[in-house]
């Protein structure tokens, strides 16, 4: 999972778009970088690191252009290295003339690797973003394709998901794989173009009018205008359905954002509400698993008539876990992040709920805790189905073996995580809370991935 | 505002001590710094920057020794420089062979400083934390006296709050001013003894039977256990009472935290149900100003049985304001903080619930963000009374001329924040929320300083 | 003036690479550079700096590969930043498939650079080695040529001096301008082929059957061996002379190498004893400027059997000046670097022998401080011509205006550098020193350009 | 051996004193320090590197004060640690009010370190300087001694060698041991008062009037002029001579240096001319080892009218020995310092001088380096005696076993350089080369050692 944003227009361009970077900085914090264009030569800025502290002021103003693109990292293919973070910078005789980054992965990338490594394309890193952005240089300069031509070759090329900035010395090509996998929303600022992947980044520029780039669209952006071109999303596609990803709506998307045509926080609500229509259990309290499920609890709280609390106190300073002496309580990681309220839980009959359980290691440090603080009871509900298959669609999930509900049924999870009663939604339930279920994907549930390597 | 944390026992005293300070990073973010003891001399470590970014594994293990102190700093007294940081290494020809750590603000600094420097002390730094020190080892290295009688000096010469650690090469003296301003709390662990401002660093290290450290008590950690010192706080102070900080219980302390013989959480949903008894306000939804009035938000909510929403959602990135280009939105620091959820607020009337209000320009920006997304009417509720006094104990406030309740009425501060309504509780209200109120000070609101420079 | 040195054999390129700009430190001390191929991609490494600081052992061992070539810069065109050194890498969509260093200076530049400019290569730098450099690349991968064909076509184009070293994934082509400018010696050794600026860095690799590679030669080294390609050099040239740099001989070079066919310490030792020939001014000891004149000073005092003195003492730690104290001694920059024995210079009269005057800044300061030391007469010496004109082949010699010798008669120098005489050899006395004088430049001495821009 | 250096006068104390440690860096280039006051605290920089890398000259402006005093270490006691590094600066109550500096060596170190940590006093390093320093404080503070009673009862106490500076807020002690082992110079400029290990430091500083500060004497300088107070040294010493190191005379002091009461380049041109007159070896050319034995081989020269040549070229770029590819040439190392002149050799007969023989494997690199360059006889001519004992006072000669002199005859000495002849000065020629030769030590030729641990 990742985080693009891309602006084009009158002046600070990477001032801009580090603003968006920040504002995406939830969808990956292992690096960020940006690349501005000034007309002559495009500039790139990329480190290990959070957006607030690898663009500070000074370093910024370093970057002088009207066009940049921007991109915050969370590792899927390619080792946590400068290389493999994005955009790439590419370079030929023309200079360093283009710049890329994507937010997707590709399931085809080995066998399209080695075809253009066959046709003399040199890779400096093993990112699925070079790759595309490589292929489109390679069509342009090489082949002496149009970009437009060149974009809708990528999109029969390249399987898999991709929201992508194609940026050259004068414009930025923004453009969105056929499934539309990930999120992608275009805005219109007094003085410019912006693209971001969530609409929270519109919110910081004042841009209110902002829409979703379509899946199989291309924009082509410059300083005068946008220019659309719709290519043939079925067709590209060979089927009528996108494959929008359920779980942005789940847990990656921050609450505040607009995404596949719907308000993130509305849905998180009626998955909670959802959740408590079919749950009877007796209970003093609902406690949410701060903060990406408190929308959800809220939903659950309201539905039942049961006093939501906020009984598990989040740390804001936690990134990853902290050093860890033997004296210190057992499941000490996750008292880091998470503290009890001391006494609160004492006897107390606890509705606990979250998101959705990945390796349920977690779940059960949060359950002996909540128990050893002296609850008497910890239902746990889950807003969502089990997570049973690998995401291939851009989405760091662990492989099937590590998914504890690949390899176990609920009860034995249940068990597992040691709480009293485990409830999840099913795949249809979270169908009906979605506005077009038939446009998502439901992959890491079901299995049923709608595009593979070979086809 | 300062978070301190000592250890004393078997190994890894540092790795405790980080921990510790972690979990008190709340309390001061600007620097952090830990010194240990191996028994042959001290080293210290202290930066600018987060306990988890200064005090990474690799750091902490060059810190070896049984016996630690630590402290987070927020600035009040002196530059946010490393010579303003706490701890002190204090040396003598002896070696670094003192360390000296504090919370809270010496309201006669500038006599005794004048006092000491007349005797030949040198000061590195402007802090209160120095003088201190420096003033315990002069009295134990030049004037030979006991360490014991050194500290019972203090009590009578340092005018102000102290929560204060003083390490030697073999042992470490906890300290707190016959006031009891700020918070100190004492626990055992299996193997060693800890002290923390606050009752959180205790639960990460397993302990249960922590206590408060007593106003006017001196303790004594060695590794073989502690011995206790009361002095006379009655005598030492010229008055019965007592005189907690009552902002610690409203805004500063974690929620999950012990203070003052009570719990914060719990006190701050009385905060809120206190305010909401006497409110009449119609309204569509109650929204905290994320997190530190949830609780109030909550008590007030369930009292009026207005629902609570999550209206605002709050940044986990920000510390600073990032850079903020000039096409962002207006007031663009606080929606980097917060951002309203989209369509949320359209034509609702929402209860916003503060904490507190300082310089009333927050709050101000947060009113006109809220109505820019719609919202009908905005009536903000303070759940504490109008701060009008600056703090001489330890809380970083404003001058009298920067606070907006000093010189403005209840009436010109709604106007001056844009809400419809504006409601506080009264400081009779907040006693009446508090046990033993006697024993707290409420100068910040009323006025009544329990102590002052020429006395 | 610079420094090359490239290598292509069994292992370890990069590491006898440095070694042999270690060698070559004297002819740029400004910043250092080595490109290493692996046959796959080229990596490089170049800094500002002296070779031994910029390459220690952790930093060459990164640089693995079977061919390298490298690069020590002495500023000639462009300024003092890290693109302007060399050498250069030049990327691709092939990748970073091509390095190019040069030692010399290109006539046509401004003209060269618009051109190729107007062709769409994209130059990173102000620097004449990347022109030629982009030029060759721009020939080869859009033009189609062979490599050969193109640095034919380069001696062409290029108005100017150039001792190059142009490196692909696999193979090392070298090549001298026609004129044979700059100095360049090719040697084998037991396991690869070197190329190098000047011969002392073939000592160090135990190589005794080196040889020049002559103007309009083109030597392609591979890892299988050398393939030899010579231009007619006549014909590019439109003359039959070369015009190798005589103030290598007299300056430049390091006294134990070889160039143009000639010992340089055997024609210093004659330049001083030509010198002699013509003088009889009676004095009591001949000192040297250390340590450029100690062979000239040799030669003189043999010739005339005045003793040799070091009065001059010279530190071995200055690079640039140092910081100056207002208090030191006037023109203490001189000082710092030149110390004169007390007492020694007391009621003599000295015979200063000097390589030659530029600026006549500093040999002024000499003769003061040797005067001030006691002398009773100061005799300068120089053993090359008066330098009347800027070179305009690759040294670093400042504008016509600031030659003292191009505004000034000999007696007018005499009596600004407070001299109590003044000789220089003429053009002719140098001539008679040389082996086949008519093959070498004389321009900064008679004016008499080989080359000029518009040719 | 060290280098000090300390001024106090008008303004720019450690510009001055940064200057002053530039002309002694060759005394010690593992790492240097400047202590500065500026009459309320003292600042010391001091970092492992040269004076004009460390102290470039915003550093230097960091240390404003009208007092300084520095120190260039060449290791003895200790670490190459920046602890172990001078000067020291000694922290105590008081503040950071003392700083000390010596060049020499402490024979009852061990012995006074455990009586002063006995007292109380902590060391952070393994340096006599620190020992020094330290005990003077203890005296000082902790004894209520006078300073000048505390430099005398160092002078009893303290057995082996030092030149030392000790600083105070306002003032600067420099003393010199009894045996006035090392060399110390007083000078004054037109605005303050200066102290050098050597009088080359003070050319810098237009300083002609200086003189020696004498053994067992203490200079105490003040902004207002300098008092002398001069202690017994003959009862001081139980002896009458004193005892100056010959080795400065011999290798260490710069030629230009005055020390001792004598003009070091004489005394080399003796050195030289009295080796000269004992030997009569067939020979072509007399060559010196750059640029230590320059004069000493001038002497011999002159004296045997055999011509001197420069056969040896010099790297100016060397410190420490660079990296060594294993192509490169066999003992490289002395090839990256020295490299013979090419043909110059072949067939010759060469005089070799050098100034002294320690463990003997440079001088047969260099006799087989000139060897391989064709030469027909190698005679190695020493100018002073065989060293066979180890220094006890400041020379970081080995140890008894890697002394060549101490396990081998000179015969066999000369088959383990490869030298066709040696010839060695005897201690009584070295005496009689030098003035008051009864005030030198010889201890390194002889054995005969001033001064002892136990006595």
């Amino acid at each position: 999972m990742c985080g693009i944003f891309g602006y084009i227009g009158k002046g600070e361009a990477s001032k801009i778009t580090a603003m968006g970077l920040f504002m995406l900085q939830h969808r990956g914090q292992e690096s960020c970088g940006i690349a501005v264009s000034n007309g002559k030569k495009i500039k790139l800025i990329k480190e290990l690191g959070y957006v607030k502290e690898v663009f500070y002021e000074e370093r910024v103003d370093e970057l002088d252009g009207f066009a940049a693109i921007g991109h915050v990292r969370y590792p899927t293919r390619g080792k946590p290295t400068i290389e493999n973070s994005q955009p790439h910078l590419i370079e030929t005789l023309s200079g360093p003339a283009y710049a890329f980054a994507s937010n997707g992965d590709v399931v085809n990338y080995k066998m399209l690797r080695e075809k253009y490594e066959g046709k003399g394309v040199f890779f400096h890193s093993d990112n699925d973003g070079e790759l595309i952005g490589r292929m489109l240089v390679y069509k342009v300069e090489r082949e002496n394709k149009s970009t437009e031509d060149a974009v809708e070759e990528i999109m029969e090329e390249v399987k898999g998901a991709f929201s992508a900035l194609f940026m050259t010395k004068d414009r930025i090509y923004a453009f969105r794989d056929p499934f539309g996998f990930r999120p992608m929303i275009f805005g219109k600022t007094e003085d410019g173009l912006a693209i971001a992947s969530e609409s929270v980044a519109m919110d910081i520029l004042r841009i209110k009018n902002w829409r979703e780039v379509e899946p199989a669209e291309l924009l082509i952006l410059t300083k005068n205008g946008a220019r659309d071109v719709k290519f043939n999303g079925e067709k590209l596609r060979k089927r009528k359905e996108t494959a929008h990803c359920s779980f942005e709506i789940i847990y990656f998307a921050r609450p505040d954002s607009y995404q596949y045509h719907q308000f993130v926080h509305d849905k998180r609500v009626l998955l909670g509400e959802k959740l408590a229509e079919k749950d009877n259990v007796e209970a003093d309290a609902v406690v949410p698993v701060p903060d990406s499920s408190n929308f959800m609890a809220l939903g659950y709280s309201r539905k039942r008539r049961i006093p939501l609390c906020f009984g598990l106190i989040r740390s804001h300073y936690i990134g990853r876990t902290f050093i860890t002496p033997s004296q210190s309580v057992r499941d000490e990681s996750v008292r880091q992040k998470f503290n009890p309220l001391y006494r609160f839980f004492h006897e107390k009959r606890i509705i606990l709920v979250d998101d959705s359980i990945v390796r349920g290691t977690t779940i059960r440090k949060i359950v002996r805790m909540i128990k050893g603080a002296g609850a008497k009871e910890v239902h746990v509900r889950i807003a969502s189905p089990p997570v049973k298959f690998p995401c291939r669609y851009g989405i760091d999930t662990p492989t099937f073996e590590e998914l504890i509900a690949n390899r176990m049924t609920v009860e034995e999870i249940r068990k597992f995580i040691e709480a009293d009663s485990l409830l999840y939604l099913t795949v249809d339930e979270l169908k009906e809370v979605l506005d077009s279920p038939q446009d998502f994907c439901y992959a890491c549930f079901n299995g049923e991935y709608p595009i593979l390597e070979k086809e």
